[in-house]
């Protein structure tokens, strides 16, 4: 059954500093409980909102010294490298646009850097972080989490076994209703960034959800995409984002296959979804199917042969996903889980790099090259769409 | 609860033939045990086959009167106009290529028609009959059996009446797998056929089950089609026809509403599904899915309210529903029940033209009409997919 | 995949009447659907109604010959006996306290019988009955319709082959909701006979749905049953019979294993279930699950493999299902399809009784014995509860 | 939707030690995360082993002081307590005959405890734990994780607000499958201890998993037990204590109704159920079901409306469940998040009991009294079951 991994380290935790995150935020609370669970993190630092006094009173609220509560990351970055106690590593988790100005000023003060998704908010910042990342030789990680989640891992591993055989298609989706209505002039906070192209850059549900939807269809299937074509639309009268997506794929081929097809569906208003990401990929061999609101199971069918459900940790689940497994099979894990998995899964590139640290060949985690394609996804997806869903090269 | 419909009638069954539905043949068995459900038909004559022993031995089978089991239909017609107990009605049951020729002939001897989908294998041949059968007054019903299930009458009603307020999108999807590897050079003769164009078509995946899946798109949200932009591939080797169909949808604005959008997937290579027909509708008020599978559930979500469970003959389903519903709530129907609703509608439309016959307002099946717009939307799909997915219109 | 069975036999249909099933009534019109469905039988007379004008009504409404709709089934009996044309088969449709004597009248008049469940409302006439068929050697069919889903005769099969190893465990339930209140006080003819002791015998949901789990529970299991505990309730003021019925199972050991025990709920006041039927078994070799709402799906735990659904008709299903289906995976069957293969395996042994029939060995139908021990059940039930739970043998 | 509840507090974490779960164990793996996951507590002392190397060893991989990692909990509690940071708190997560001896020592050295479930290994060490902890002044928490899900808390919310009218049903079952063979043969020290009386006391699985789905079906349905008929069996070969569990239930009357009745199944040799915890509740107005592998959902049927489906933190689930409930709807929380609840209100009561703090009067955590009722609860079952099922009571 499953082997339960070890989740907590001897070695004391590593300090950590988070850029946003502070009172209202949503997502700044996810990345400090998945800091957690593992017991690998210490959040030390803050620069967790753009007014020193929310910042403040954020940073109380969760325990830091006052003296760590920052005014901005610039001031944050350069204060915690001149400590002998600094911080190591960085979570960023401001709106998209934010991303590059303040990964720039912590991998320049030598400081690993865990971000939120999409990368940035344009390719043309995008490729100079992914530049600076390499320079800097720091460890950085995006936090496309749905890759934590160990049946995604398992899935991943599937195919990349060869147990589909050649992959013909790839369909992944990403509705959600929350913005059927104009929720961003209701007062959602979360809404009106996600839906202002200053802070989100020129991608809407394509940026916030298509890129998970795309990121997790290219970690499944191991292939990546030649172009697409895509139809975007603002339902939500004087939104000026995109609130849904549709996309056609064609993958790149692999040796001597043809390539695959796909389809991309991402919706912020489609009436009863909530989070209902859900990838399928289909091949020669078998098809897989995985759903994000029941991540414990994985749907696979051996072609000829009865469809079978694997289960996280149960009978079928292999190395790959007991890698990221807390507990046996028929508890279920969730969200929160999958999310400290790439925390678990920085940890060990973070202690890696430390010196006299070795590398675990087997860490996986969403890299800055997974951002610049994630970006790159959101720009094609509106070029073609505005060319009448013209064909796109990435 | 459920209101038990009455589904036999005390004036005598309707005597009808088939035109194909012989000895190894699949649909046309379907279509007998559908007009034998609720006691309205009764087969009388034949033209089981396209070979007369063939036909004899299959009519045979059926315990036709051995005189009424013709060589062909043309021969059929002829002599069943001259009987005075000839047939009212016949089921044309054969591969798309002889339904324009085999419903000619019967239509110009007066006979009615039932006639399995896709209308015919081109849209010259389409438009034809469409003209005659508007010509003839006679009834005409295309066996696109899934608008007869009770719970996609019941999603049609509620759209209909505005429960899903502006319709935004349309998602229809029909993935089969039983053509993953090459199954028509192993002898399946369901296989042959449906890959050989002379008999299909131009369309393969696209007009077999496509076809099925942009029927049930219009008649639930009751939305035309304005424009496609279509990617279909053959992905087994030397197969000429497309066993894979993936399509964007663009549909005509209603009233002051702007266009719904919508995609489309069909194919018969994605293991794991056995008629995986799904259609989902989203609106601004709220959204509904439907499953093929599991047909007597529709899941509803009215916007912002928990998401409930629909079922046939349940609570909170209506009247369009109930008109086609044979068991209480809980005792599942099923495929040939749907299939049998679209008989007893079409009983219904025969017996209201014949003299004196009274018309039934509520009366609904798949038309003439219905099936020139999937020829359409068929060739639409082809031309779009060989223009590099150019929007096309039907 | 599947095999299509034959389910048209050319030799023309058995001729059958009716006792019971008159206007207003329920499972009447179901029998005759399932007659029909394979064009098997032929209603040809009928004593439809407890008052000879309603027996006329109805029987117009059927398309009876106004000569053949009888006033009792006494004079019908006597009548059809005559008849050179006279019925081969009879189906008793009627409250369970009728069954015995018009199943006597026919028997005795040499016609096979298709009975409704429960066998009698009292244990004496069971018996007696059990007697006469046997003494008569006529076909003697009860519509424990649930025993005719594919998927429990899968079940079946699985469990005769020894893929379960030895059985451990039976666990059965039949939650309904349709007497939550007191619906037998507002019109609703359904509910008034079947809460009448009557009309009903000494158990109310335990013999209108109790005895079908309990049926099932055997069917699929092989087990015999050694002695029972039961607590039986009416939550319902005012209403005589139970309305909930939870028992514990020991059954009779098989060769050197030790018995397997089970549970059984059986429950009419069960909010949230139309006709909530499943059955669990568990052995030492793997566990299986089926649920009626959902019958062309069976959910199979080899132990320490990954649980697998095996589909009507798809990889994994045998012989046994394979006999009782129609249309491939996929295309749902239900509730009537499942009721018309009772009526498909009465016909094969009728027509194996007619002078020169072959036999055919693998007809499965529940036999007058099946119909005795389900009344057994039900009066051990009400007999231990009595006694508070003491374990009762039947 | 979800109103995101605060789960860090800037007040410092609680320090808290541990008895049991060291190297090899699994559950005190599951408090520590647990105990983690809102940074409301801080591991600082342990006696994680029955010998002082293992102890030491363990201690090291979480990072304890090595002088406070202790030989046995007896010095533990002396050491702390003189301790100026001695620990507030400590979780026991040993097998079950070691919880109140080890209960008594901190509880007497004013220690609060977390104890793991069930409360003791028999009803007297149950009751003497009882009246120390009333004795004592210190709070108790028992970890019934299950009751920290969100969506039970919300099933208990509608209960208790009459929304599913009089309770008349409630079944519980608790299927697992990883005793199905002799797991204790074979090396397994989960199983091995589980099965030994004198580690677990009088009952297996009804200790180790009856007693989870019993505290649930109270919990929820919030009645209280009057007596139970039950029959348990060991069905391995050589097991000691029972590995599959039946029981029937009856409740005590509230007001004027009559008592509901009840079924709980448990059992650890049923394939194909890794942990199938169900609970089910009927009442006059409408019906309930939860089931933990899923455990984000809740079923609810208000009689003559669609079923439900309430979602964690979505729209139809209120405020007992917004308490526990970490992030927004479609993002599943799972098994730790659930246990990490129980830790969460833990923390509130701990703080609330310090000099001058203030108590919650929302706090809901199980208790010492609902630790007595789960011990009884085993104890009646097994002596029931010798008595051949007789009602006993608790």
């Amino acid at each position: 059954m499953v082997s339960g991994r070890q989740v907590e380290s001897g070695s004391g935790p590593i300090r950590y500093g988070m850029v946003g995150g502070g009172q209202g935020a949503f997502i700044g609370a996810v990345h400090r409980i998945a800091a957690r669970m593992d017991g690998e993190f210490e959040l030390v630092a803050g620069a967790l909102s753009s007014t020193p006094e929310k910042s403040l009173a954020s940073a109380a609220d969760l325990g830091l010294d006052p003296k760590r509560s920052y005014g901005s990351f610039a001031e944050m970055a350069k204060a915690e490298k001149r400590r002998k106690d600094g911080i190591e590593a960085v979570a960023i988790v401001t709106p998209n646009h934010m991303h590059w100005p303040a990964a720039k000023a912590f991998l320049e003060a030598g400081i690993h850097v865990i971000c939120d998704k999409p990368l940035t908010s344009n390719l043309g910042d995008a490729k100079k972080l992914a530049a600076l990342v390499e320079k800097s030789g720091k460890v950085f990680v995006l936090t496309h989490n749905y890759t934590g989640y160990p049946m995604v891992r398992h899935a991943r591993e599937m195919v990349a076994n060869g147990e589909l055989g050649d992959i013909r298609l790839v369909h992944a989706e990403y509705p959600q209703d929350w913005l059927t209505e104009k929720a961003e002039a209701s007062g959602s906070k979360q809404a009106a960034w996600r839906v202002d192209p200053k802070q989100s850059g020129v991608g809407g549900a394509s940026g916030d959800i298509g890129t998970h939807a795309y990121n997790l269809a290219r970690f499944v299937s191991g292939l990546e995409l030649d172009s697409l074509s895509a139809d975007l639309d603002s339902f939500v009268e004087g939104r000026q984002l995109d609130d849904n997506v549709h996309v056609m794929l064609r993958f790149k081929p692999k040796g001597e296959e043809k390539g695959a097809k796909g389809m991309l569906f991402a919706s912020q208003v489609a009436p009863g979804h909530e989070n209902g990401l859900k990838v399928r990929v289909y091949g020669t061999k078998g098809g897989l199917e995985w759903v994000q609101a029941d991540p414990n199971y994985l749907w696979y069918t051996p072609f000829g042969k009865p469809k079978q459900l694997i289960t996280r940790g149960g009978a079928g689940s292999g190395p790959a996903s007991a890698r990221v497994t807390r507990v046996p099979p028929g508890h279920p894990e969730g969200y929160l889980e999958g999310f400290a998995n790439i925390y678990a899964e920085a940890a060990r590139a973070i202690r890696a790099a430390r010196p006299g640290g070795k590398p675990d060949k087997d860490v996986v985690f969403p890299t800055v090259q997974d951002g610049v394609e994630g970006v790159a996804f959101v720009e094609a997806c509106v070029k073609s769409s505005k060319k009448n869903g013209a064909w796109t090269k990435l």
